[in-house]
């Protein structure tokens, strides 16, 4: 677990829409590397190498003006593709004065980086998130800053026995349907799908407050992973009323992405949103705050597993069963890490 | 001084019995080792690795449900002797499935771990401390964190020359009658004995608060090491009373109980307790409040020390004379050290 | 940049006169050795070795007493020459108990010391800063930690091109008339010297503030360089009165004394003066005051630099054309790197 290597050939997400407004800038780390993020005045986000070419200063400490990011040591300026544009008080600006410059693909409220090769950054190779435009749905987002490996978040995503246990006081609900409940991975030819089906079960108190249930329910939990985010859709519907079958308009359903992001080897961004269906009585602000709770519980966590995996890299852990998903998620991730490292790539 | 190996095969002091009542858990560290020290419900104390087998959790984040202690993140159970007991979701519990198990005894108030070889744990090695169950003796217990290594510590209490030092305010007394008293340091077959005795000596303003001493005193100090605990017995009578003869009954005694336990190379579990014989105007609080406020003394240097010591770890250190008891336990140290490594145990 | 060697023989400042009254000692890290710097009783200033012979107490942590200080663990005493002059409950001190004594000069209300060979230390070296006794002048100092290397320091004071980016708030003034002005750079034997003259130019407010300016002024910008500290000159006259051929009495100086002594790879010790001709109205504490704040938004820098720096030690940098002194000094300070290490110092 420790010691995985980055995979790099993907789109990450490195932020919200949200998080810049024009003129706007920010530094973050993505696999080790710093990066300054930041939207010109009219409008364009570009991200780039943190660091002026001249004397190693974090551009995301100077300022957005106009197209220009200005370092604010001495003045020096550079444009979007990281090309230096002015150099304070020399006429010529020489050409290898550049820093590296990500891709970035601004869609559907998330802001998307390559960290790999830009020669593959292919656009429309951005996963796709219509909740976050489909008025049928509100959402509201989140970054939290992990202090864990990216594995452990994708394993705690993938595997939602724990909820009985760390959600104890939050989501948690009842144990025993947890555990009479059988959980059904499949492989996908880029991913990896979790399905729980609790038919004809009795609703949690957050589904009753959230959604008015008077009677019992067809519930459900499906987990998709791709590299390297995880959608999530529980909900509910009145028992009986075409749940399985496809017709869940008339029901309650919660939409969680959750893109993970590595920002270091025992870091990782952790960026989510969390959509629910406008109903009647409008948007219960409730699951919001109570996803938030519940993630941050999920931080300690990791943070936990991260101390002792830290004092004892090589120590073996072992797989349960109810570890199928994650154990498919990281059959895949394996496979990925070898293809990146043969450069296998073009077969994906 | 730094790199020092750990003594293995012995009993460390692990906690204080009133550290764990029933369904009690706490995480230490000792030796380097995570420990999840725990007392069943029923009042049995366990200590087993802190660490999950299967996802890395540490179990100290759990807790204690009857006879075994639940890991916090998917709910897997362990018992005493590290066996699994429950997996959720899972029908069979592998006979593999199981963490390391340290073994513990309960004794006197102390709770005794041994880190080394289970095989060799006898119960009879348990150092014997009585006086935690003496009538005679009201005592008093502690635990100090020590930010140096261990043998800092041992330095610190087998010396005492450094009492008009650095506890000037506190308990040093006058530095003159220190230096004029001989230092008799002996070697016992598992340990070392430290006396110092000071005939007919004016009392200090501490022994004439707790004690009543109107005249002269007869005042001793007796340290006795033995691995990895000191044993110091300090106290007086009046002058001429027999208290050098073994007459002592009538006089006034400050029993220091010293266990020592490593955490880290540069970390030290530091368990003291204090006991006074019980006089006629009751248990003195201001003896051990003032053993507290000297022992907090005591930390500051070894914090300091160990400062130095890091920044240049092969920097020569040089012995003065009243070293002759530290000099006699590390020489005692290193033969114990050798024989761990050469494995001749058997034969100490 | 990181990694760079320090240059040791040459005279640091280790402090001011002011740090020490009678009986004070500080313990402070120079070029990664620990130093305690003391003044005796009757005045007298040493800088010994921070670390007891015996068991590596910091001496720092003592008492100086009379012409010895103390350590405050065991009770031995040292002299300024380094040598231990008693040694508690033992009649003979040995010849060998002795620590390294660091050349120290008090002179102009500078504390120098000399890092490197002791052999080489010619107080007739120290360099000369007679403004710190000209009653012309009123100074005040000052000791700013700098969390980064300490060639980036001497970079930022080489080139002023940054003060209208980073200094924008302070001393920064008109961006296109620093950029309009020419930068001389000469070799000097042993350093460097950058001079900047803008004649005929709008004085900035704070000089209108402090002297008083009421039309053009002809003002000067001139840094001398030599290892390892910086004189900067910085002032104005009416303009057309003569500051370019010398006479400079009648108008506003600003002196900087600036010593840089590396503490550490990373950090630096920034020991700086500010010293202005006395004016009709007074010393004008505002000049004090903003060079503070400016000198405060120079560490920010550094230290922001430092932390990519040591992200990524090995990353190039490129110079630009304001560069020119700074470029000087580097190739000063490398051959003087190169002459230590060949052990070429006899033909400095």
């Amino acid at each position: 677990m420790a010691g995985a290597s980055y995979l790099k050939d993907l789109w990450y997400v490195a932020g919200w829409s949200s998080d810049l407004a024009p003129g706007e800038r920010v530094g973050r780390t993505f696999l080790d590397q710093q990066v300054v993020l930041w939207r010109s005045a009219d409008g364009v986000v570009s991200a780039l190498e943190d660091r002026c070419i001249h004397r190693a200063m974090p551009l995301s400490a100077g300022v957005v003006d106009g197209a220009v990011i200005r370092c604010p040591y001495h003045g020096l300026e550079f444009g979007g593709n990281g090309r230096c544009t002015r150099i304070p008080a020399q006429d010529r600006v020489p050409d290898t004065a550049r820093i590296r410059a990500y891709p970035l693909v601004e869609r559907q409220g998330l802001l998307w980086i390559w960290m790999g090769d830009a020669h593959r950054a292919d656009p429309a190779l951005v996963p796709d998130y219509p909740i976050h435009e489909d008025p049928v749905y509100a959402w509201r987002s989140a970054h939290f800053p992990v202090n864990g490996n990216w594995q452990l978040l994708v394993d705690n995503l993938m595997d939602l026995s724990h909820l009985p246990y760390i959600h104890a006081n939050t989501i948690g609900g009842n144990p025993e349907l947890h555990f009479s409940t059988r959980t059904r991975s499949e492989k996908l030819p880029n991913g990896v799908r979790v399905v729980r089906h609790m038919p004809d079960s009795v609703p949690p108190p957050t589904y009753v407050d959230a959604a008015g249930f008077t009677g019992r329910i067809d519930r459900w939990q499906e987990i998709e992973f791709e590299p390297l985010l995880i959608r999530i859709h529980t909900g509910a519907c009145d028992a009986g009323t075409g749940a399985f079958e496809g017709r869940r308009d008339h029901g309650f359903s919660m939409r969680g992405f959750h893109g993970i992001t590595p920002e270091t080897e025992t870091t990782t961004h952790y960026f989510w949103s969390m959509a629910t269906n406008i109903l009647d009585n409008g948007v219960p602000d409730e699951v919001f705050e109570q996803t938030a709770r519940t993630f941050r519980e999920d931080q300690e966590v990791l943070e936990l597993q991260q101390l002792r995996i830290s004092a004892d890299p090589g120590h073996a852990m072992i797989d349960i069963a109810s570890d199928v998903g994650g154990r498919h998620t990281r059959q895949l991730i394996a496979r990925l890490q070898n293809e990146e490292m043969s450069g296998a790539l073009e077969s994906r």
